[in-house]
C-alpha cells in the first residue's frame, strides 16, 4: 500500500504523541472519558491536551492550540463541537499533524439537519491538507493492544467502567464502522476467550477509509485475522483488489455487511452516510474471494475465533468425541445440516476404541465413551483411535465446562494427543462455560461453542475457506488494468438493446447463438424460413416488449412457408402500439433444458455473471448462483454445481447427463466478454440457454440487454 | 391424566421422602453424590440410605434393604450396578414404593452388551408392579426448583461444583431424554437469566416416558413454558394429543429433537434406545400444534426465555430504538431476513419523536437518538413515541449491557413506559452483558439477545406461536377415537396400488379424477377412446411401473381411433417384462399448473398430507409443504401460501390467478379420507394435478398408492 497511508495509520494505532483537542477534565462526560482511559493504560507516549481557555487539564498542561504544541503529533483527537471542526482541522494540518481521529458526531450521517453543510466544510478542509490523514467523523476510537494504546470513549476499553482485566493481546483485528459495534465485537470476544490485535473505529470516512486500514492489517504481523463490520465501502470496486491481496497472503477477513433488507438500506444512510449496495452481489464477491460473511456478532466471534486458532479446514468429516450421548446426537445433526459429514467409523477401528470403554459405550462415531467410563487411559486411548482414524479430518470434543478446576490438566492431554495427529480440535460445552475454563481453552488455542448450529456453520465456513484457497484456478479473474473506479463515468443514460442486436454481438464474440436473419416484410419472413431450413420460430423485436411469450409475439415449431406467414401476422399484431425493429426469423434450437445466464453490471461494484434454471418460470423458481466477472470455467463449473438443481443435470432418474461443461465454459465466455466491454453492459438476460446432452453443448436462444451507451457495443 | 401417573410423577419431582439404593459415603465418585447434593440444597424430606452392609452413610442410618426402611418411601433412587436393578426394583415394589428411579446405564442403550438382556429383565420386573412408577434407566435425575429438590448427580445442581447461587425458581420446565443436555439447558439458561420450575431427566424411559412429565406439567401452577429435549417417543401417536391439550391450554412448548440427520439416526438407537423416526414429520406436527421447534440450544434458550416472559407476538412490526445506528442495522437486517417488518414510521410522528433529540438522530425506524443526546427526558419521550405508534408490535431496546450500575434505574422507567403501551419490549446487545445485569433483566423480565440472528429468529417464533394460537381452525383434526397406538398392528406386507385402482377409490369418494376405462385390447382401448370423447390419453397399468412417462408408458393428446391404437401398441411395448392390469384410455384433462397432493401414513407418527409443485421435476424442484391429516381446508390453504412458489399462483406476470381455494379443499378432503381408512395408506402420490384457473377447479390426472393391507381399500 501507499506509504503515506501506511505511516497515517501507524500514526492512528501506535503514535508517540498525541494531542486531545476539547479534552476535558471532567470525566463524567463524553468528552473527558478519552483522556481518562488513556491514563489507565500503559501506553507511555506523549500527551497534550488542548483548551483554547485552560491552561491544565486532567493534571496535565493543556496548549491554547495545536500550533502551540511543543513536540511533533502523530496523531490529533478530536473531541470539539461539529461547527468548529473544520477550523482546528486547517490548524492541524498547518502544524504537521500525521493524522487527526475526529470522534465527534453531525456530519454526513445527519443529511437532516446542518450535517451536510459541514461535511462539506470538513472535506473541503481535507483537501488543504493532502499529507495528513483524516479518521472519522463520528468514530469510536482505536485500540491497540500490544502497545496497550486505548484512545476511545467505549466503556468496553475503561478499567473504570467495562473492562476489568487486562486483555491478553492476540492475532484478531477488528475493523467498524460503527464503533458501538467494533468495540462491542472487541468486549464480547474477550469474554469467549478470543484476542485480539487492534480495534479500530473508522466513523464517517471522510477520508481514511476501512479497506485501507485492512490493506495496512494484512502487512501488521501481530494480525492473522481481520473482522470486518461494514455499511458501504467508499469505493467498492477497490473491494476487489484488497481481497484478492487479502486470498494471496492467506489472511482470513470475516465479515459482517449490514443493510442487506431494503428496510435497512432505507435508513443506512443516515446512519453513515455510506450506501449498503446489493447484498447478493457482496455475498458472491465476499465467497468468491474466501472472505467468510457472517449475519450476527455471535457468528462473527465463533469464526473469528477459529480462524484465529485452527484455521481453515481441510475436509468436512467430522469425529465427535463425547460422554453425553445426547450431546453427540446435537452435534452430529447441526454439522450435518452444514453439509458436513459425521462417518461411521471402520469396525476394526471401532474395536480397538472400544476396548477399554465400558460395555455401554459405542465408538461408531460419535464415540460415546459414556459418563461411567471410569479408566482415564482407556479415554484417552479412544480419543487417540478417532483422532488418528484415516475417515476424520476434525475432532469435537464434547464435554461440559461447568467446572474449570483441574480443567487445563484433564485437557491438556487431549490436545496434545490430537495435535500430534495434526487434526484440529474444538469443544463443544452442553453447559456454560465459566470464566477459568474460557482462559484455559483461550491458552490452549481451542475453540469451543455451545450453539451446536454455531459450531456446524463454524466448521463449515473454515472448509469453505480451504476450497477457495486450495482452488486459486476457481478465483475471479482482475478487472482491466486501468480500470475506472470513478463512479461518475458510469451515470450515463440507459437503453434496452432487443434479441436480435444482442445476438449479433454474441455471434461476433464466437458464442453459440442460432442462424436467423431480422425481416421486415411477410415476404422476407417466408423467404428467411426457406434459407435458413425448417423448423424455424419467429419472435417480433422490440426494445419495449420484455417477455416476447407471454403477449404471443413468439410462434416456435414452424415447419413450412405458410405457417411462418401466418407467425408473421400474428407476432406483428401481439404489439401493436410499440414500436418494433423488424421480427426475427430463426432456426429452431433442438430442445433440452432450459437455463440462463445472466449479467449484472453493478454501477459500484462492477461485473457479475448468473447461470441458474431458465425459462419462463426462472424468476419464480429462483434457482440461481451469482459469480464475480471475470469468472473461470473452474469457478463457473463449481457454481452449476451448487444450484439446487444441480443433480437434475447428472444423469437424474436415468436421463443422460447435460453437458455442464459446455455450459460452464459458456459462462466464463460471456463473463470475461461483459468484461471486455468495460461497463457498458448494465444488465444481460439470456434466456433461455438450452443445455443439451453431453457432448451436445449449448444454445442460447434468447437474450435482452440493458447498456449504459452505445460506444463500442454496436452490432 | 391419569391419577395414578400423576402421583407418581409428584413423588418423583416433590418426595415427602427419598430412599437411596446404592448411596455410597464416598462423595468423590459418582454414585456418592446425590446424597451429597440432596444435603446442599433445603429441601427436608426424609431421607434412607439402603445398603446391603453399611450401618451409616454420610452421616444417615443406612438400611440392609428397602423393606427395612421405618417409613412409606415415595421415591427410592437406584445408584447400584446394573445386574442387581430388576432384582431391587421387586424389592421396591414389594415395599409400596411410589416411584423409583433409575440412574443407573447399561440397559437398552447398549445392545451390543450385556444390556439388551438387563433390559428386558428390567422391564419384567416393571410389570410386576403396575401400581409402581419407575423412571430411567440412564437418567441424571430430577430438581425441583420451589422445593429445592435436587436428586442427581450432576455438577450444575452441585454446590461444591458447578453451583454458585441459589438459582430463582421460575415458569419453565425442562423435560430431556439426555441428562447432561436437560441440566446442560437449566445452567446455560440460569447463566442467561432464565428462571426454571423443574428440570426431568427421562433417561431410557422403561416406564414413565417424556409425555408422561409433559402432561404432568402442563397441570403444574408454577410451569408457563415447557422445553423439551427428544430423541423419539416411545408412543408417538400419543405426541398428538398431548400437544393439542398443550396448544388448548395455551401452555407453549420448545422441543429440540434430535435425530434429524441420517447420520444421527444411525447412531441415536444406541444412545437412549429411542428411534428417531422422520424429522421432516416431526417438524410439520410440531409446527401444526403451535410447539417451537429449535435447532441449537442457544435458540432453545432464547424461545423458551422469550415464551416465558413476553409470550407469544401478535404481530411482527418491531420498532428499534438505539443509541448506535450500526447495531440498530443490524438488528433491522436480521428482523427482516426472518420475515418481520421494520416499517418506516409516519412523519409526524418521526418529528414528535425527534423533538427533544440532537440534530443528527433519526426517527425513520430505527429510531437512533444517538450516542451524543444528552437529554434523558428527550430519549424517553422518544422512546414513548416509538412504543406508543400504532405501526409496532413489538419494542427493540439496543444498548450495551457492559455496565451494570444504575442499570437497574435506567432502565426500569423505560420498561415501564413500553409496558404502559401493551407492547413487549426487547432488549439487543452489542456487548457482553455482565451478571448483574442479567439479574437486572430478569428481574425486570425482560428478554435479551447478543445475537442478532437469534432476536429476528425468536420474534419470529413468537409470532408464529400467535399465528397457530389465534387460528384454532387451521388445527389439525383428531384421528378416529379408538386409532389404533399398538404398532404391532400396522406391520403387515406393504403393496403398489397403480394408477387405475387408486383413481376408481378417489371417484368413490367423490374426488375430482377424469373419466377413464381399463381396457386390455387394442379394440377396447378403441372403443373407450370414442365412448369417452377425445383428445384421450393412454397409459399403461402396473404395479411395477412407478414413472411411466420416463419409459413411454404414457402418450397424451390422442386425436382418433389410429392414434389410439398405435398409443396402446406403444405402451404395451414399454415394459414387455412386467406383470400389468391393462391400458387405462382417458379423457385428457385440460392443461393447467402441475401440482401434486401425497399421502404419507407413518407406522409411528400417523397420517400426513402433502402439498407442492408436482411434473416430471417434482422431487428435483422439492417445493413441498407437509401437513398433519385431517387438515383442514384452512390450514392447507395455508399451506399452499408456504410454498416457494406460491406467488405464481395468484397471477403471476399477468396470469389469471389459480383454483388455490379448489386445491386447498382438495387437499383437506384427501387428508379426511385417508385418515378414515385408518393406517392402511402407506404412501399416496398423486402426481400431477392439474390446478385450473380461479373457478375452474382441478384435476388428479396420475396417482400411485402404496398400501399396507387390502382389506377396505379394494375398489
Amino acid at each position: 500500500m501507499d506509504e503515506r497511508r501506511r505511516a497515517q495509520i501507524a500514526a492512528l494505532v501506535a503514535p508517540r504523541s498525541v494531542a486531545l483537542l476539547g479534552a476535558s477534565s471532567d470525566s463524567r462526560i463524553l468528552g473527558g472519558r478519552p483522556l481518562a482511559i488513556l491514563g489507565q493504560h500503559s501506553w507511555s507516549g506523549a500527551v497534550y491536551p488542548v483548551h483554547p481557555t485552560r491552561d491544565e487539564i486532567g493534571g496535565l498542561r493543556a496548549y491554547r492550540s495545536i500550533g502551540e504544541v511543543p513536540g511533533p503529533v502523530d496523531l490529533a483527537v478530536f473531541l470539539v463541537p461539529p461547527p468548529v471542526v473544520p477550523e482546528l482541522l486547517d490548524q492541524c494540518g498547518a502544524a504537521g499533524v500525521t493524522t487527526s481521529y475526529i470522534i465527534t458526531s453531525g456530519f454526513g450521517e445527519a443529511p437532516e439537519g446542518d450535517g451536510r453543510r459541514l461535511d462539506t466544510a470538513l472535506r473541503e478542509a481535507c483537501t488543504r491538507w493532502p499529507a495528513m490523514g483524516v479518521a472519522g467523523p463520528n468514530g469510536e476510537g482505536v485500540y491497540h493492544l500490544s502497545g496497550d494504546f486505548a484512545l476511545s470513549f467505549s466503556p468496553t476499553v475503561d478499567y473504570e467502567r467495562g473492562l476489568t482485566d487486562r486483555p491478553v493481546p492476540g492475532n484478531i483485528a477488528v475493523v467498524a464502522q460503527s464503533g458501538g459495534i467494533g468495540f462491542g465485537i472487541f468486549n464480547q470476544g474477550t469474554a469467549r476467550g478470543l484476542r485480539f490485535s487492534t480495534v479500530v473505529s473508522t466513523g464517517n470516512e471522510v477520508d481514511l477509509e476501512a479497506l485501507d486500514y485492512v490493506e495496512y492489517l494484512l502487512d501488521d504481523p501481530a494480525t492473522d485475522v481481520i473482522a470486518l463490520f461494514i455499511e458501504g465501502f467508499k469505493n467498492p470496486l477497490r473491494l476487489r483488489q484488497v481481497a484478492r491481496r487479502a486470498l494471496e497472503r492467506g489472511t482470513p477477513i470475516v465479515v459482517m455487511k449490514v443493510g442487506r433488507s431494503a428496510q435497512a438500506q432505507r435508513t443506512a444512510v443516515s446512519h453513515t452516510g455510506h450506501l449498503t449496495g446489493r447484498a447478493d452481489l457482496y455475498s458472491a464477491l465476499f465467497a468468491d474471494f474466501g472472505i467468510t460473511e457472517v449475519r450476527s456478532l455471535d457468528e462473527l466471534l465463533d469464526v473469528a475465533g477459529a480462524l484465529a486458532t485452527t484455521g481453515p479446514l481441510p475436509g468436512r468429516r467430522v469425529g465427535v468425541f463425547t460422554a453425553s450421548g445426547g450431546a453427540g446426537l446435537w452435534v452430529v445433526d447441526a454439522c450435518a445440516e452444514h453439509g458436513l459429514d459425521v462417518p461411521e467409523l471402520p469396525a476394526d477401528e471401532q474395536a480397538r476404541i472400544l476396548a477399554r470403554l465400558p460395555y455401554y459405550a459405542s465408538a461408531s462415531n460419535p464415540v460415546d465413551y459414556t459418563a461411567g467410563a471410569s479408566d482415564e487411559h482407556g479415554v484417552t486411548a479412544a480419543l487417540a483411535g478417532l483422532a488418528g482414524s484415516s475417515s476424520v479430518d476434525v475432532v469435537v470434543l464434547v464435554m461440559s465446562l461447568t467446572v474449570a478446576a483441574g480443567l487445563a490438566d484433564r485437557v491438556r492431554p487431549l490436545v496434545e494427543l490430537v495435535a500430534a495427529t495434526g487434526k484440529p480440535l474444538v469443544v463443544a460445552s452442553y453447559t456454560h462455560p465459566v470464566a477459568d475454563a474460557v482462559a484455559v481453552l483461550a491458552d490452549l488455542g481451542i475453540p469451543w461453542f455451545t450453539s451446536q448450529q454455531g459450531l456446524g456453520r463454524t466448521l463449515a465456513a473454515l472448509a469453505d475457506r480451504h476450497d477457495v484457497v486450495s482452488h486459486p484456478e476457481r478465483s475471479p479473474g482482475a478487472l482491466p488494468a486501468g480500470a475506472p473506479d470513478d463512479p461518475g463515468h458510469r451515470s450515463g443514460p440507459e437503453h434496452v438493446v432487443p434479441e436480435h442486436t444482442v445476438k449479433g454481438w454474441l455471434r461476433t464474440a464466437g458464442l453459440p447463438v442460432p442462424d436467423g436473419q431480422l425481416v421486415q416484410t411477410e415476404d422476407e419472413a417466408v423467404a428467411a424460413g426457406a434459407a435458413l431450413g425448417y423448423p424455424v420460430v419467429v419472435k417480433l423485436q422490440s426494445a419495449e416488449v420484455s417477455h416476447k411469450g407471454d403477449i404471443g409475439a413468439v410462434v416456435v415449431d414452424l415447419a413450412g412457408p405458410d405457417e411462418v406467414a401466418a407467425a408473421f401476422r400474428q407476432v406483428v399484431a401481439a404489439a401493436p402500439d410499440r414500436p418494433v425493429d423488424g421480427v426475427l426469423v430463426e432456426r429452431m434450437a433442438v430442445r433440452g433444458r432450459e437455463m440462463m445466464i445472466g449479467v449484472i453490471g453493478d454501477p459500484d461494484l462492477g461485473p457479475f455473471v448468473v447461470v441458474g434454471t431458465g425459462g419462463a418460470d426462472a424468476e419464480l423458481v429462483a434457482d440461481t448462483q451469482i459469480l464475480t466477472a471475470p469468472a473461470t470455467v473452474e469457478a463457473a463449473r463449481a457454481a452449476i454445481d451448487r444450484l439446487r438443481s444441480a443433480r437434475g443435470l447428472t444423469g437424474w432418474r436415468g436421463q443422460p447427463p447435460a453437458d455442464v461443461a459446455a455450459l460452464a465454459e459458456l459462462v466464463s465466455k460471456i463473463s470475461g466478454w461483459v468484461v471486455e466491454l468495460d461497463d457498458a453492459v448494465v444488465e444481460l438476460d439470456l434466456n433461455p440457454v438450452i443445455l443439451h446432452d453431453e457432448g451436445r453443448g449449448v444454445d442460447i436462444v434468447d437474450g435482452l440487454a440493458v447498456v449504459r451507451s452505445p460506444a463500442g457495443a454496436s452490432t
